[in-house]
């Protein structure tokens, strides 16, 4: 069994074997790596497991190709929260191998799933207590704890034995890598782990083009409606927020924004962008894209003022954004399916009804197709020379029990290797100007608070 | 058998009934029309006979929806060329009623079809030559003459009865427009027409905004592309070519025009967007888009030596704009279908291949879903102001065997119809200011060379 | 005496010689004039009398190039509303010539004076009854007929004969244009008189780009306040509204716009911008921009309820446009002139002042330097194509008393000339496309109700 | 004497009393801070000095109106270098008092001249030896340097005094800012240091959102050239280079942009815009302007290839990044100065000259007024909040001699201050919104290597 390819193979958007060639041209980076590391063969022997996620529309075909080419697969379209879970704790089982090497995480579920294991099996071998999932009213969690009960009773020891083989994770969303954070600032992290979001050639091409990109065709393809003299309304105003102001702006809307942040409503308010409240504009928007990365931010309270047909959308996070729970138990309220990921709720008292895209959660996954290729290409490239850091490390200690993010060089390679594609030419500083300016000539350019 | 409701009821988008009810609120003009005049059923009585477009995806449910409804529907999907002009043909056909009273075409198809009838009528009438069909290289035209040649060996005087019961025909492409316009100069106009083509709510709206809504639509569903990064060459400037121009920079593509007119080259430069050849960046560009109006724009030529996996596409008018006809007997060519609508076709010296969208017809509607409904709210409302304006004034002389534009003050009468739906507060003029400019405090209020 | 080069020396920007030769570079229409006119003299032994209004800062130092090198000039900076009519009353003095044999006129000043001067002497000639200044109230009116008045006494003949020596005017003003519009109407033109307003490279270049540029020059030069941030309304939505919403767009200001005008309304929001009232907005907008071409737009009652510091600007048409006399005569309102064209007004009650640009006269004239001389080089290639044509067909007949657009070509030849600067290459047509799209392959290309 | 209010007091756009006062309006963030602690007075007592560059219109008034007002002023009007660093030296002297116990700093040059002093002194009092400015070739350094000796003459203890009554600096540009940190770095550095110019509201503002504002203002000023439809090279696509990108662009020039760093490149090519080399356009580009921070960007040889009336402009840094010494040098290059500000420079070979702003150094402060007021309030606000930290602090401990960003609270308190005047409204975290991103309530929002 080989697993180590399969981060270079998810092309996101590839619904077939045909669409697959299509995304590889837009994918230098990717394709760069191939070229330079394919020969080689760096990750050979390396056991790495991924938890990564897919769009709705194109899961089961890339599935299928990754399944048949290069890995395990462990995912199925429409998976409940528990067959979730269960995937996950499949894909992180090499039966005797033990465990993988390496592991490729998105918001960090993988990760999550190896600490709660130790955790319980410390407190198991202490007190010979195990995991209550009544415990918690957190229904995912719940689900997390009755796996970590099951496998206890089969090997007490199963979670430290995959913590010894494992070499560290490389991490690709904000969530995730906050939680990682937090296990740095207690203590409790088990192997090093690798940023990779806060790599600019990741956070601004994921959350910042990509939105720009994702915003208007999930709103377009799930409603078909003209986005120009519409008044809308997004929520945050963090790099997936300027995304989403800037497709809207651009597409001819009215565009207002929501912050708690004082320094990025100000530079909403350098774009011409207003920055009120919710409550100043529910009456009045077209439509709410919510991009906060927080929880409550649309209300079925908010839900229930708003016009005839307002669309209600999330981009931003998961799908606690929009109060979803608030909206499915509102007293006499109809649901009304126009299409897949596109529903339409109507209010008992008004008969008004507004548009909520995706269930509440990320619609430019629910309803288009994600981000382009060329943005997965950057994010990916990331991850790969993260995963070639950690492996080729692996002995040398360089990376002990901490959250690194990728050095400034790395990132800068990632943006170099996606140059070419688009036909850009970089000037070369001389060794007068290297010197003039403190960098090397060969780079990092930039020191490490710079902002770009 | 009523058609009269027919050109209200044709909401474009509609895949089904709960589609045709989202599209009903974008349709402000519509709907107020239908308040205003449904009352009243001001058509009662008028044969109205329309022959218009639809999309892909749709039609079919679009037509059903009607011919439930309304109107009969002689229209399916995939018709063949001989198919749609058979379509024509029974669409003007009312039985023992002899024909039509009005018409709303597109394209200018159905009123050909009558002109075509009665020229040759005349001439068999005076001659007896029937029409032969190998008398033309123009394969639709063959197809006309052969519906011609059919229909007068069963009633020589069909199309001269039908043009007797017509009072006019309200027209609303460029294309069909620009028909009648020659007609009328050669004096062989046989009914009223109105230019419903050229009012500001039809021609900025389905030219301008619609195709700057729509052709980022159709690039996103057909390739899943990133746009941004990308080097995208409009061939004309015109209102499509501004929309498009406009829609393609502001989602991160470098832009460059090609243009034959010197002012509208101006106004590209003026918008910071280089004026060239298309032989000046055929090698080096990501996206063509042809928006002319024109024939022969991107030759097989051109295809043969763009980069690999270029995107070549047509939104301005016929499938000639792009040389399908030169591509497709290349010899060797070989056109892989990556999906229905996106064909790879790759040329055998170089092995590289381009991607052409919707066979090289309108990539709008081949690939999205065409103009989203408040656009098309604009043009329907234009054309059932026409349809009523025609009926209404049917007996009254007003409307001779000429072109008309709409009055300006209906223009305007549209334009206000959609502006609630968007929030907007118009000023009044008081009687002071309106004698100061000279116009009346009600409108217009421009004069008709006025260029908005 | 020769008056002749003086439309194509009139260098806008030009204080003093240096300055004339860096503008030369940016008027390649008048360049390309000169080469092409220049060696022929085709207006040799014209008499040519030009009435066109100058930037503060530079009217002395064009005006002494121009009196130096080519044409007599009557005017100078500061000049009263008295002594602005004495200047074009001598202006159209030939001495013993007798008159102008053309006219380039500008908000068609000359051009007055010339008609009412005839009417004038016409009742005269009926009645025995001489002009009264006080039979109106217009202070500017009463100017006129007390000039007129004079020259009648001087000698009863002296319009009429004027009117014989002249073959016709340009004129390049909306409000120039609709009183040659008006005196066609009711049969009062005296001789013929070319639109030049209304030419593309004209009306778009003078009133959208032209102001996009200058609007924000204006407001840096006069208050050196950041536009960012600010909240701006733009009363009226035409060519000037257009380019100044635009420009404060882009420059970061929340921007809403005042329309009567369905049509303009549909299209600010269609670019994102809501359409609202006046009263609406005014106790919140930072900055206010009156471009409606009609008068009593910004009443002293807005004022005073302004945010202290507003900045009140004109850039449309007459000082009519802000309520200055209202202004002015506010009980108890103080004056504080910050510097030459930036004066607060400071309202009693409130204790609040508002910052009034150039006197609530056109401010990029009086702030900043007017259109740069890219945008006059447009204007002014029409005044000089304008002129030699109604010279060139003076004994023909082509031109009767009506108002004449300039026919397209000759519109298109100034966007040619203007295209080679900017590096722009233009497309061909072949004669095939030529005649499928039924034009001339040398142009022009679009029909006259072409919008652009 | 008291210099403790002048931070405060320089508005720079000040030519007058009047002009302060209009520019009070536009700077919230400091009339916050006169409000919120002038009446304790928190400085009182502290001896402050500051180094800052003014304006070249309006330097003259501000000083004298500080001058009268609050402090000592050791500057004027055209300044030699020699001037410049004899004014330095005596901004420092605070006589018997023995120096400042704050300083605030712009490009670090009364930072340098206590190092060096400090420097200097230490070695004579090992060695005996004194400074010997011919010990270097660059003329600024032998200024310095003749200074120190000077000084050790008189007082060889004088910068080791005057260090020890220092508590610290707070520095605004990034030229000062990477010396502080190699300093820093090499252990040499002698007090504790703010490093303001690293503030989200002083970087953003200052070189982002400023120079949006400030480039096209000095441009328009110093040629009045239409930038649409121009061809402009902006040198550099950090922070400054983003914000004369995105001016020009939306003026309607078109913009490409050099690059050395590969993720700012592909920022570029992510807005659209192409990243080329100098040499690539050399021969065709209209504008450049030169914001690398670097030095040695258009050499005179780059400026002989030039089109006829290029425009060359550092918006930067300092004006080595513009080879005005090979320019002035050129053997037969003539010089003719159009106005003050803008320089026509033409070469012998071809007669062609070109346009150089401001000989070479900062053309928004040479040919307009700098950055707005609104701009510099968020500067100044920051300068404000450091020294208040730094002399709140000087008793704890807290800073040692190292280099400190200002706390992100106080950055995102700058920012809160600014929010009012533009009319925004924040949203407030609920405690259960914070916890779940875990933050306070109150802020800070984000991350330290946050990058907005």
């Amino acid at each position: 069994m080989n697993h180590q390819a399969m981060a270079l193979s998810v092309e996101k958007t590839s619904s077939g074997r045909l669409e697959i060639e299509l995304a590889v041209v837009e994918m230098p980076g990717l394709m760069a790596c191939r070229a330079e590391f394919g020969p080689s063969q760096p990750l050979k022997g390396a056991r790495i497991t991924g938890s990564l996620h897919m769009t709705i529309q194109t899961a089961d075909h890339a599935a299928a190709a990754i399944a048949r080419d290069s890995a395990s697969v462990f995912a199925w379209k429409g998976e409940t929260l528990q067959e979730y879970w269960w995937c996950t704790e499949r894909a992180l089982d090499w039966g005797s191998d033990g465990g993988p090497n390496l592991i490729v995480d998105d918001d960090g579920d993988a990760t999550l799933l190896i600490h709660e294991g130790v955790k319980a099996e410390e407190e198991y071998e202490k007190t010979g207590k195990i995991p209550d999932p009544s415990s918690t009213d957190n229904a995912e969690f719940q689900i997390v704890l009755g796996i970590i009960r099951d496998s206890l009773k089969v090997d007490p020891k199963k979670y430290h034995k995959m913590k010894e083989s494992l070499f560290g994770v490389s991490e690709e969303t904000t969530t995730g890598v906050k939680r990682l954070y937090q296990m740095q600032a207690n203590g409790s992290l088990l192997f090093p782990a690798i940023n990779v979001n806060d790599s600019v050639t990741k956070s601004k091409f994921d959350n910042l083009y990509g939105c720009r990109h994702s915003l208007p065709d999930g709103l377009m393809r799930a409603t078909d409606v003209m986005i120009a003299g519409k008044f809308a309304v997004v929520c945050g105003y963090g790099d997936v927020g300027k995304g989403c102001a800037a497709a809207l702006k651009s597409a001819g809307a009215r565009v207002i924004v929501t912050e708690i942040d004082p320094i990025c409503a100000l530079q909403a308010l350098m774009e011409g962008i207003p920055v009120l409240t919710l409550e100043d504009i529910v009456f009045e928007a077209d439509i709410f894209v919510t991009t906060t990365g927080n929880k409550d931010i649309i209300m079925v309270d908010h839900m229930r003022k708003m016009k005839n047909n307002a669309i209600v959308c999330n981009i931003g996070h998961f799908d606690n954004e929009i109060d979803m729970h608030g909206l499915e138990t509102y007293p006499g309220v109809k649901r009304i399916t126009i299409k897949p990921q596109t529903d339409r709720w109507v209010f008992p008292e008004t008969g008004t009804g507004i548009i909520v895209l995706a269930e509440g959660r990320l619609m430019n996954l629910g309803c288009a197709t994600g981000h382009p290729s060329f943005v997965m290409s950057c994010s990916f490239t990331n991850q790969v020379i993260a995963q070639l850091e950690l492996w080729n490390e692996r002995a040398t200690g360089k990376y002990e029990k901490k959250v690194y993010v990728l050095p400034k060089h790395l990132d800068e390679k990632v943006a170099a290797l996606h140059l070419g594609k688009l036909g850009a030419k970089l000037t070369k500083l001389t060794p007068e100007q290297a010197a003039y300016i403190s960098v090397p000539t060969e780079g990092p350019y930039k020191p490490p608070q710079y902002r770009y």
